[in-house]
């Protein structure tokens, strides 16, 4: 496959976060779908109790793994999509994203991305699921 | 198209039911979008008040019904997300696909999937939305 | 690529609203993933506060935008999903929808779409976002 395109066109306002508005997907490229991912360590336990960043990493590890499984790197990456369940969570998430983005996408070459809040996940403790789609 | 594979890391905790964390759908697939199919009918009525397994019947009859269409089957599916309307339903969903997926994936091999409750669906008497995603 | 099929299969009832059940992606195309668009203008800042139709322009105007930059039409797209905040908006953005979206997809060959209300988005003022996936 050809590279993937990361666009952020002029006549769109620049992304207000760490994502880019279009992925763009040359055709031959094998696509890996990777399950919404929750706080849930090697152990199969929730990690991070009521901690919203110790979460994030956790899931992020995870989909890490995911895509180490299917032979993708983060660069492989066209879409993620996050769920939250407390509003309040948003700046904290967002001051992580910030923060640890740049170490999976180094060149600033985030991928687009959908944030929201929804009333619950498949457990009150899980405050942040995060689905992602690659291609390769 | 070579097959579909069906990943779960060793990396990443055992998933804690009926999905798979990783979906690898080889180049040169053929897609298939259907859209979040509720449990409406065919007569275009909403079946099921107030009864999420009878909804989940109609909702997943519905989904069988588009891949037949588009020329799939249950294993081509790579993806589904669901979308709960009440918490309490969420052990009886679970309930439900722990019955009855076994019949649309006899091998265990589960799509990715994501859950989610949220505040509403198109109509009020909607309890659940399932949307899905596959490859032939 | 061959054209991309959209399918309303006899055996689920037909779409209540400006969607289709499905959409059939034929092998070899290039796939565009553009992120949720908000109701932020060029300038950066949000626009039609409080108005979910004005919302709903910015927002499609965004998607037109990406669609465009990344090589693509309204023809192409294949997914979108939804997301509004208040349950009171569902019947507004179905009016919108059916007043605007022949625009967009004048032979009524509307892409399939998901509706979700949900607690939040990124910002308490965001009434809707939009998230699309095309196929060129």
């Amino acid at each position: 496959m050809s590279e993937i395109e990361i666009i952020n066109p002029e006549t769109v306002s620049r992304p207000a976060g760490t994502y880019s508005h279009v992925a763009r997907v040359p055709a031959g490229a094998t696509l890996v779908v990777i399950a919404g991912q929750v706080a849930i360590g090697p152990d199969g336990k929730l990690v991070a109790v009521d901690d919203i960043e110790g979460q994030c990493a956790q899931v992020f590890d995870n989909i890490g793994a995911a895509l180490e499984a299917a032979g993708a790197r983060w660069a492989n990456v066209i879409q993620t999509m996050t769920f939250l369940t407390r509003r309040e969570d948003v700046p904290r998430l967002r001051a992580w994203r910030t923060r640890e983005f740049p170490r999976f996408w180094p060149e600033g070459r985030y991928p687009p991305s959908t944030l929201l809040v929804v009333s619950g996940l498949a457990n009150e403790e899980m405050l942040v699921e995060v689905q992602a789609l690659a291609a390769i």
